[in-house]
């Protein structure tokens, strides 16, 4: 049998998507099963897996494959920008744009620098992690530093010059730039610092300590008849605990976490309904397209637009409570005998500052994001240095929160993305919570009865909407060309204040 | 820094035992953990490690440095068989001698070879169970017959000529023969059979239907109590329910499994001790030496005698017991309210003939090996075709067993191992009932005090000296060569049968 260059290309890529499939379980492991002795094997396993995945993107007979292709995919891919149905052969020309992105940005950084990189990741997270239970910001600095200094290094070896946050930013949301993320996140925050400052001066407080003794085999069995009531198929997919909450793999194995604590049942429940919004993305992926960028997702942006949607937008509503709330009594009688609806709902929609963005609520959430933004964007420029950087995080806690750090350990030292080198990672959440609320007002003129369906416990109408348009999209599109071919509108913050003054000024402006 | 060939060859070894690793703990996870739909996935997964294990383990650099390490090597190899204690150099010809063993296994296959073998035995599997489903050997007969002759053809690629079955054997216990395993099993065959008749004449009975309700959580608790005083390391393991019990995993991560039966709390007790003889041998291994023949065991027979004397000399005598049993009754007081004493410890060591060698007591055990030996060596030499094996093992059952199999579906289709091609694997089950009897009159008599430490609830002792004298050693010594060492005699089944009269003739032939 003698097969085309596409099909052998798409063979190749495949092989690559495996070995991400295969790492990326043996991570899940590590924190799901993984005895409190074996990081150093499980270690040995994911370098070994990193090399073979890299050597598998690198191969040079992808770079052949692709020069071969190429001609005549350009115009398919350009055909292709044109509407909703794609033949055959434009999908195509998505595979091969996509898969030349993939591989320049592999064969264009020198194994040197993976192998530095890598490296130095792991030595700064053992510093990050040191430097936050000291609290001490100077022991973590020039582990920083040097990440930057890398940050810099690979966007020069990718051809973006001397736009090295452009490139940070790009690579977690393809087509996004720091000057958008300006535009888009400066006119958000002139609308939410208003919203703050009404709710902060309103004299409705969600009740403090009002769920206890929430047994744990009663939580579980409540957040599975909500997960899969909302859709996620559990013949292809599974959920388990680790300390921390999140979802990983891909095609017909997605695998969720989440976390119980006895006496914060809301917790679990709506950190469970943010993973499976992004499990719902990943099994509504195209799965005959597995291993190729039709099967893959759109980027951060549009992967956390999915887990904020189930877990805000649907799940904080009246409309979802009005149907789970005598399911949720009945599995807790006597916890929330004592519980009012109306403290029920509120604390389900609790709003309140804190310094730890991990604990923020969905109005506050966003502050945190532009914070972190704002003071990338000004390290990558060049006017703040590492040196300065936990006074000026403390100065901006302060503008946009309301609330100094008491220490680096719950301000400048509190998330571990630096600790990686994942610049331009945090601009992501709150695209998401952007573009989630342009699909939300999207959908919601599309199908205005779905506060009737959610009322009954019908999702099927939103997630088969989702599936059409956003999941068995897979890559084709950019972040902003999806929301813009979907919503028929730019990328906008407007959708996402309506939307939080609708959701909040009711429970606290009235 | 420069490297020896030496060291390269160690870096080349543990990238094939590190791939063999993550394939293992893919296994397991699928056993454990996989969701419903996701065997696909799996599949594709699986093929993609082993196809990247074959040619790790086949890389001709291996070859160019074992042909650079050789001569230096055999001299070292060689002076090696001389005492107990090892230098470094020594240590270094074992490895070289023992990678060449697998290099060589390796490479005189052809890949078109391997692929055929396991497309077949994927087939082969699916006929097997759809033909145990039917209880229809005809169905199965031809996917048998294909095995055999790829057997065939897998012995001549390796030089074995006609001695295909002496192949197999090797496969499995390097060293063993057709012959020397005819031998040891004739004389365990004329032992066992006046035990069998005696036992079968006997009046004493274990009383049926004593174990009801045993609470699945209690269960799990009392087996993690027994299993961590026998020495197993949770630290650097884990045990988990799937639906056959079994052991994966190496160095400082091993993974057994287990199941529940409320109605049987023995069974998964000592399935699970069972287990754990198999894990303490790899937690035993030397670490350092991981991902090396040094750090390998030593094959199938002595990896079930390390997991049958645990289970069997160990666990199921009075010492163990009078240790174990208030505590069993401290854990399950109402369930053994009515269970005397002598019933229970009676339970432990019920004697009964069945047709399913699962299910066999360790007396009968060993016949159900004898008939599968005996099958597959005629199989192999010719005097019985394929097309009469299932009249052939109805008339050894009736003959050993004193049981004619009402189907094919409990007897000639029982097991899963043919379906695969396992030829050569069932006699290390007996194999290694004998070592682990060999090995437990030995270590009592450097010992006598192990009844006396086990009553007190300490293992330590008899782990400590199966430590040195048989998880240290790696893969040193073939199996034959082990037992003499350590015990100080050549095999023999006559301590498998003075171990059977001493525990059964005091219970039933009083």
């Amino acid at each position: 049998m003698t097969t085309t260059a596409y099909e052998r290309l798409v063979a190749k890529l495949k092989r690559v998507h495996y070995l991400g499939t295969v790492a990326g379980l043996l991570g899940w492991d590590e924190q799901v099963n993984l005895p409190p002795d074996s990081a150093d094997q499980r270690a040995e396993q994911l370098a070994l897996l990193a090399e073979l995945q890299h050597a598998a993107a690198a191969d040079p007979e992808i770079g052949t494959l692709l020069a071969e292709l190429a001609p005549a995919s350009a115009v398919e891919a350009k055909s292709n920008t044109m509407g909703y149905t794609f033949p055959q052969d434009a999908d195509r020309g998505v595979v091969v744009r996509e898969a030349r992105r993939d591989y320049e940005r592999v064969v264009k950084l020198p194994a040197s620098f993976v192998t530095e990189k890598a490296r130095h990741s792991s030595a700064a997270y053992h510093a990050w992690a040191a430097a936050k239970e000291h609290s001490d910001f100077s022991a973590f600095a020039p582990f920083l530093q040097k990440h930057l200094d890398l940050a810099r290094q690979e966007a020069a070896f990718l051809g973006w010059g001397d736009r090295a946050y452009d490139y940070a930013i790009d690579k977690h949301d393809p087509g996004l730039t720091a000057a958008k993320l300006t535009e888009l996140f400066g006119e958000l925050q002139v609308g939410l610092v208003p919203l703050v400052g009404a709710i902060a001066a309103s004299s409705v407080r969600a009740k403090a300590g009002v769920f206890k003794n929430f047994p744990v085999h009663a939580q579980r069995d409540f957040l599975r008849e909500v997960t899969e009531k909302l859709g996620f198929n559990y013949r292809r997919g599974r959920i388990d605990v680790s300390l921390h909450p999140f979802c990983e793999g891909s095609g017909a194995d997605i695998r969720m976490t989440t976390r119980f604590d006895a006496d914060n049942p809301l917790d679990s429940l709506f950190s469970s309904i943010h993973e499976t919004g992004h499990g719902l993305y990943e099994q509504g992926l195209p799965l005959a397209a597995q291993g190729t960028p039709l099967g893959q997702n759109a980027g951060m942006g549009v992967h956390e637009s999915q887990s904020r949607l189930w877990e805000n937008q649907v799940s904080r509503s009246p409309a979802f409570w009005r149907f789970f709330e005598p399911r949720f009594r009945q599995k807790f009688p006597a916890q929330l005998a004592a519980v009012s609806s109306a403290d029920l709902y509120l604390a389900v929609n609790e709003v309140a500052p804190t310094l730890i963005r991990v604990d923020s609520d969905e109005v506050h959430y966003n502050l945190h994001i532009l914070l972190r933004f704002e003071l990338e964007r000004r390290l990558f420029s060049g006017e703040l240095s590492v040196a300065d950087l936990p006074a000026a995080w403390n100065a901006l806690s302060e503008k946009l929160l309301g609330l100094t750090p008491t220490s680096d350990r719950v301000g400048v030292l509190q998330d571990v993305h630096w600790s990686g080198g994942a610049f331009g990672y945090f601009p992501s959440y709150c695209l998401g919570n952007m573009i989630a609320a342009q699909l939300w007002f999207t959908v919601r003129k599309v199908y205005p009865e779905l506060d009737a369906d959610f009322e009954k416990g019908d999702f099927s109408r939103l997630l088969g909407w989702l599936r059409t348009h956003i999941h068995e999209q897979g890559r084709r599109y950019e972040a902003l060309e999806l929301v813009r071919r979907v919503t028929g509108e730019e990328l906008t913050p407007k959708y996402l204040l309506r939307y939080l003054q609708e959701r909040y000024a009711p429970l606290y402006l009235q």
